[in-house]
C-alpha cells in the first residue's frame, strides 16, 4: 500500500507540473485549430472546387453512382405512391394555409424537385406539412383578413368578401413568408447553425406538434360544420375561436356536416383496412385519392353545391404559374413568422431524416439539409408555393413502398406535375369538408402522441413537464410564439434540474477505492477523521449557497457558531494580554501578585483548552468535485470561502476529482495563491483519502514539508 | 490483484441488490420527510408560540440580551454618523424618485424603525438607495408626467406646470408602488422564496448596479445643467434622454453649472481627505452634511435663486405627515415595477447583509429579511415614503464607526426625526445641483465596478459576458425589464457552458486506479482493447447529438460505415443462402456441381472473414458518466442507441461512475431490459477496466456466464 501511495503522489506531482506546461502548448494549439477552421470554412477556394461542388450539390455525387438494377423499381413504385398522396394532402393543406387548393399542388412540385438536387436524406418526403401550413394560415389571415376585401353587392344589397382579390393577396403573403423563411434557412445553413436542432429535444418537438395539431383541427372546424367564425390572432386566439365555433354550431350546414361525417368514417375504415392488409399488399391502397375521387363524383352528380349549399374547392386553373418575385414590402410584418417557419420546418425534416439515416446506415448533413430546405422554400416562394417541410405519413409510405433514393421524390413531383397540368380541374366539385376530413385523419398519428404523457411520467418527470408545457404554450400562444416560449422553458429546466441537487456524505466500500453515498448503501464505511462531501450537480450561482449550507448540515459542523466562538476566544485572549501588559506596566519593578497570577493562568488554560480542536470534528474535508462540469466565479468563491472558514477552525479542505476544465476555472478564478497551492487538489477521492490517512499517521506538518 | 478484483465484484453485486431494497426504503422516507416539512411549516401552532415569536420578531430575542457595556457606545457613535449621512442622501435620492426632498427624510425614518424590529442583519443601514430611487422615479414620472398638470398662467400668458398638484400625485404614486413592493416582499418571504436571491449572481448584481448607476447619473444631468429635457420611458429611454440633454446643453444655466462644479470638486476633495485621514479619525468627517450646510448658507446669502436662476430645494414642511392608505387603483399600472423593486431591494440588502454576517460570524435569515424589508416598505408606503433597501456607503460607515447591533440604525432614525421636526426647513435654500453632486460622488463606488470587466476577463470569460450583457440590457431597457432580461440571460449561460463540452479519451496513469484525459497528460497509457470516453458535461438534449459524434471522432470508429457494411454483408449472406436453397431445390436429387460449390464456399469464407471483428477496434468502450448530473430522456436514448449500435459491431459498451440519481434516470428511462442488465454499470472506471481485462483474459462469453 505504502509503495503505491508513493507512486500516486509522484505521478500526481508530475502531472500537476506537466499540466502547467501542457496548458501553454494547448493554448497555442487552439490558435492553430482556429486557423484551420477558417481555412475549412474557405474550403471552396483553390483545387478543392470539385469536392465543394459535390458537398453542396449532393445530387452530383450520388446520381452518377445510381444503380438502376437495384434501386429503380423501388423508387418508381414509391414515387408513384407518394405522388398520389401528395395530391389530396397538398389540396387539404392549402386550405390550412388559406390559399386556393391548387397552390398546394405547386408546393408539392417545385420544392420537391429542388430538394431532389440539394437534399441529403434519401427517404423523407419533402412537401406540404400540416403544422407549417397552419402557421402560414396564421400569417395570411392576419395580413390579408376578410375585412380588407369587403365589397358592396348590388344584387343582394349586402357587403360580401371579394374572394378573388383576397385570395390573390393571400397568395402573395404566403409566397413572401415562404421566400423569407427559405432565406433564413439558407443563412442559418451557411453559418453552420445546423446544431440549433439540438435545442428541439424530442419531448419538445412531440409536445409542439401535438399542440399545433390542435390548432390545425380547430382551424378546420369551419369547413366541417360549414360555418364562418371570426378570425382571431395573437395569444389565446385558439380559445376565442373555439368559443365562437360553439356559438355558431346551431347554424351548421347539415349537408356539409353529413359529407364530413361520411368522409371521416369512410377514411378511418379504409385506413384500418389498409393497416390490416398492409402485410399482404405490396403498395398501400391510396385511400385518400379514392376518397376524393368518390367525393368529387358524388358531389358533381348530386350537385351538392346548389342543393345543400356545401362549400366546394371551386376553380382549379390548369397549368403552372410564371415565377413572380415576392413582395419585399411585406417582409417587415412577417420576420418573426418566417423565422419560426424556418426553424420548425428544419426541425421536423432533420429529425425524420436522422431516423431514416440511422435505420439505413447513411449520414444526413444537418447544414446541407438547412441549405436544401432553404433553397426549396425560397425557389418555391418565387413560384408562389407555401412553405414546405416533410410529412411523417408520406415519408413512411415512401420508405415502406421501397423508395431507395431521392429519385422517388423527383418521381412524385412528376406525378404532381402531370396532375396539375391535366387532371387537376376535374376536382372542382370536391367538397372542402372532405379535405378537412383528410386532414383530421392524417392527424391521428399526432393525437397518439398524447400517450407520451403517461410514458414520460414513468420515465422522466421533467421531460413530461417539458412536453406538457410546450403543448400548453403552443395552444395558448400561436405556434410561432409558443415555440420560442417552449424552447426558453426547456432551457430553464436545466437550471431547475441542477437547482436542488442531492448532497451526500460519501463512505468507502471496505477494501476498495470506491466511495459511495452513505445514505444509499449500507455497507459503506465512514473513514475516521475524514469527511467526503459531494453534490450531485455542478456548483454554480444557482446552488452555490445551498452547497455551503448542505455541507454544514450534512457534516453537522455549525461553522458560523464555531467561527464566532473562536473570535470571542481570541478577543478574550487579546484583552487578557492587554490586561497583563497593563498590569506589568503598572507594577513596574514590583514583585508579581501571586493570587492574580494564578487566576490569570487559570484563564489562559481555559482559553487554550477551548481553542483545542473538538475531537468530534473531522481533521479533513474532501470535496468530491467529479460531477462538476464547470465553475463560475460564484462557485470558485464558494470553494475559497469554504476552505478559508474551515481552515480557521483547523479543518483542512481538499478538492478531489476535478476535471481539467474545472482546474482551469479554479486557476483563472484565483483560487490558488501563495497559501493555497495545487497540493490541495487530488486526482481522485481515493488519492485524497490516502493523503489524509498518511497525514494522520504522522505529524501533519512534517509530512507537508516532505512532500511539498 | 485477482483477490481484490473478486472483492470488488462481490461488493458491487451486493450493492446493486441493496440499491433496489434501499430505494423502497428511501421512498417511504421521503414521505415521512414531507410530513415533517408540513409540520415545520405549521410550527407556529401549539407550544412553540414563543419560539415562533422570537423568530419572526428578532428584536424580542436580541434586545433582552443587549449588552450596554459592550455595544452602547459604538452604536451611539455609529447611529449619529449614519443619521447625519441619511439627511443629505435622503434629500438627494428624493430628487431621483421625483418627489419633494422631505419625503427622502421620511423614507430614512419609518422603514429604518421597522427594520430595527424585524431585521436580522446587525450592520446594514436600511434607507434610501440610489438604484431603487431611480426605479421609483421611472414610475412616478410615467404615471404623473408634467404634461398632465399644465395650467394657464394669466401673468406670463403661457402654460406652466402646476408643481403642487404634480408633486402631490407623484407622492401618491411613489407611496403606492412602495406599499405594493413591500407586499410582494412579505408574500415572497412567507412562501420561503428567499432562495431566489441565488439567481442574482455576483457578476449580475454588479453589472446591474453599474447599469442602474448610469441611469441615475443621466437622470440627474438636468439638475447639474439647469435644463429641462423631455421625459422618455420604455426601452432605449436612456439614449433618447442623453440625445435630448445634448441638444439642450447650449441652454445651460451658468449659475447652476458653476454651483455643480464647485460642489462636485469640493466633495471629491473632501472625500479624498477623509479617506487619507481615515486611520487617524475615529469618525469620518460628515462631508456631505458640511457640503449642504455651506451650500445652503452661501445660496441664502448670495440669493442664488433670484440672481442666477439656480433651482433650489424649496419649501420643506416641518413635522411628520399622517398615515394615508395607498391608492389601490394605481396598483394595476405598477405591478411589474413593484415586483422589480421588491427583488432588487431584497437582492441588494441580502448580499450586503451576508457579507457582514460572514465577517462577524452571525447568521442572516434570508426569508426573515424579506419579511422585514417587506414590512419596512409597506408600512413606509402608508407613511408616504418611497421604497428602501440598504446603501453600501452608509452600511460601511455604520460598521466602521463601531456599530454593533440594529440599535445604531434606530438611533440614526432618531437623528432623522429630530432633523425633520426642527431643522429641515433651514435647508430650503439648498440648490438641487448640490444634491445631484452628492449623488454623483456617492456613485463613484459603483463606477469602480467597471474594473470588474478586466478582472473577470482574466478569471472567467462567461461571467464577464454576464456582467457586460446585464449592464447593456439594464442600460437599453429600464432597470426593471433589464433585470428580468439579465436573469434570463444568466440562466441561459448555463446551457451555453454545457453546450460545447470537452470530450476526452481517458488513459490510465500506470499502476494506479486514476484515469486522466490522454491529451492533457503525456504519462497516461491507453489500455489495449479498452476505450474510455468522457464528456466534461452532463449529457442532455443540448449536447446529446454531439456526444455521439464525439465518441465516433475520438475513437476513430465510423459507426455508420461499419453498420452499413455489416448490413450489406448480411444481405449478401442472405442472398447467398437463398441462392443456395434455390439451387438445391433446382438440382433436386442431382449431385452437387463441384465448381459452383467451391465458388460458393469461397464466397462464404470471404463473408465470414469480413464479419470477423477488426483487430484495430476496441473490445469494450467504457463511458465515464461521473460528470453527469442528470439524464433526460434524450440522454438515456443516446446511451441506449450507443450501446445498441456498437453492440451490433461487436463492441461492448459499459457505463461507469454513475451517481445514484443518474442510475435512477436510467432505470425509469427504460435503459435496462432483459438484454441490458445492471451488470453493464460499474461503480468506477477502474472497476469497469478490471472487468474488461478479466473478460479479455478468458473467453468473454464464458466469463459473462460465470458472473452474471
Amino acid at each position: 500500500m505504502a509503495e503505491r501511495r508513493q507512486v500516486n503522489y509522484n505521478v500526481q506531482r508530475e502531472i500537476l507540473d506537466e499540466a502547467a506546461v501542457d496548458e501553454m502548448a494547448e493554448k497555442s494549439d487552439s490558435k492553430t485549430s482556429l486557423c484551420e477552421k477558417v481555412k475549412k470554412s474557405m474550403r471552396c477556394s483553390g483545387p478543392r472546387m470539385k469536392s465543394c461542388l459535390l458537398s453542396s450539390v449532393p445530387l452530383a455525387s450520388w446520381l452518377p453512382r445510381y444503380s438502376f438494377k437495384e434501386d429503380a423499381l423501388g423508387d418508381l413504385i414509391s414515387g408513384l405512391s407518394v405522388g398520389i398522396m401528395q395530391l389530396p394532402q397538398g389540396m387539404a393543406y392549402a386550405l390550412l394555409a388559406s390559399v386556393p387548393p391548387v397552390y398546394g399542388l405547386y408546393a408539392s412540385f417545385y420544392p420537391v424537385l429542388i430538394y431532389f438536387i440539394f437534399g441529403t436524406s434519401k427517404h423523407i418526403s419533402v412537401g406540404t406539412y400540416a403544422v407549417m401550413s397552419v402557421m402560414i394560415g396564421g400569417v395570411t389571415e392576419r395580413l390579408a383578413p376578410d375585412s380588407d376585401f369587403m365589397i358592396w353587392d348590388n344584387v343582394t344589397n349586402s357587403s360580401i368578401v371579394n374572394l378573388g382579390a383576397r385570395d390573390a393577396e393571400r397568395i402573395k403573403v404566403a409566397a413572401a413568408v415562404t421566400f423569407l423563411s427559405g432565406l433564413f434557412q439558407i443563412l442559418l445553413g451557411l453559418v453552420q447553425f445546423g446544431f440549433m436542432v439540438t435545442y428541439l429535444s424530442e419531448p419538445l418537438v412531440r409536445g409542439y406538434t401535438t399542440g399545433a395539431a390542435i390548432h390545425v383541427i380547430v382551424s378546420q372546424l369551419k369547413y366541417t360544420f360549414g360555418i364562418h367564425p371570426k378570425r382571431y390572432s395573437g395569444p389565446f386566439a385558439l380559445i376565442f375561436t373555439v368559443v365562437d365555433v360553439c356559438y355558431l354550431i346551431p347554424n351548421t350546414n347539415i349537408g356539409t356536416l353529413v359529407v364530413s361525417i361520411v368522409a371521416i368514417v369512410g377514411l378511418i375504415l379504409a385506413k384500418e383496412l389498409n393497416s390490416y392488409l398492409s402485410k399482404k399488399l405490396p403498395v398501400p391502397i391510396p385511400v385518400e385519392l379514392l376518397g376524393i375521387i368518390v367525393a368529387t363524383v358524388i358531389s358533381g352528380q348530386v350537385n351538392l353545391v346548389d342543393k345543400y349549399g356545401v362549400d366546394v374547392v371551386g376553380l382549379i386553373p390548369s397549368g403552372l404559374q410564371p415565377p413572380v418575385l415576392p413582395v419585399a414590402s411585406l417582409f417587415g410584418q412577417m420576420i418573426g413568422d418566417a423565422f419560426a417557419l424556418s426553424v420548425v420546418g428544419y426541425g421536423i425534416a432533420i429529425s425524420l431524416g436522422r431516423i431514416f439515416a440511422l435505420k439505413y446506415g447513411y449520414k444526413v448533413d444537418s447544414n446541407q439539409e438547412l441549405i436544401a430546405l432553404g433553397l426549396s422554400n425560397s425557389v418555391g416562394g418565387i413560384f408562389q408555393c407555401f412553405a414546405v417541410s416533410c410529412s411523417m405519413s408520406r415519408s413512411l409510405v415512401q420508405e415502406s413502398t421501397g423508395g431507395k433514393t431521392q429519385v422517388a421524390g423527383a418521381l412524385s413531383a412528376v406525378v404532381i406535375l402531370f396532375i396539375t397540368l391535366w387532371i387537376g380541374r376535374l376536382f372542382e366539385d370536391l367538397p372542402k369538408a372532405v379535405l378537412a376530413a383528410i386532414i383530421y385523419v392524417n392527424l391521428h398519428g399526432m393525437m397518439k402522441q398524447f400517450l407520451d404523457i403517461p410514458a414520460l411520467w414513468k420515465s422522466n418527470k421533467v421531460d413530461m413537464v417539458i412536453w406538457v408545457a410546450t403543448f400548453i404554450l403552443t395552444l395558448l400562444f400561436n405556434p410561432d410564439l409558443g415555440l420560442a416560449a417552449a424552447i426558453a422553458f426547456s432551457m430553464l429546466t436545466v437550471i431547475f434540474r441542477t437547482q436542488r441537487p442531492k448532497y451526500s456524505i460519501l463512505g468507502q466500500i471496505p477494501d476498495t477505492d470506491v466511495y459511495k453515498p452513505m445514505e444509499d448503501y449500507s455497507r459503506v464505511k465512514k473513514l475516521p477523521g475524514i469527511l467526503i462531501f459531494r453534490s450531485s450537480a455542478t456548483l454554480y450561482f444557482a446552488n452555490a449557497e445551498m452547497y455551503q449550507e448542505a455541507l454544514g448540515d450534512k457534516s453537522g459542523i455549525d461553522i458560523t457558531k464555531l467561527l464566532s466562538a473562536k473570535k470571542k476566544l481570541e478577543a478574550k485572549r487579546k484583552r487578557h494580554e492587554k490586561k497583563n501588559a497593563k498590569k506589568a506596566r503598572k507594577r513596574g519593578g514590583e514583585d508579581a501578585d501571586n493570587e492574580s497570577e494564578r487566576e490569570q493562568q487559570k484563564d489562559v488554560a481555559v482559553i487554550e483548552m477551548a481553542a483545542e480542536p473538538d475531537p468530534s470534528l473531522p481533521r479533513t474535508i474532501v470535496l468530491d468535485l467529479s460531477p462538476v462540469n464547470f465553475l463560475d466565479t460564484v462557485g470558485v468563491k464558494t470553494l475559497r470561502s469554504i476552505r478559508r472558514d474551515y481552515g480557521e477552525i483547523g479543518i483542512e479542505v481538499v478538492l478531489a476529482g476535478c476535471q481539467s476544465g474545472v482546474l482551469d476555472n479554479l486557476q483563472t478564478g484565483g483560487f490558488f495563491n501563495d497559501k493555497v497551492t495545487k497540493s490541495c487538489v487530488f486526482a481522485s477521492v481515493h488519492d485524497a483519502v490516502l493523503h489524509c490517512e498518511s497525514a494522520g499517521d504522522q505529524s501533519q506538518k512534517e509530512l507537508t514539508a516532505t512532500y511539498f
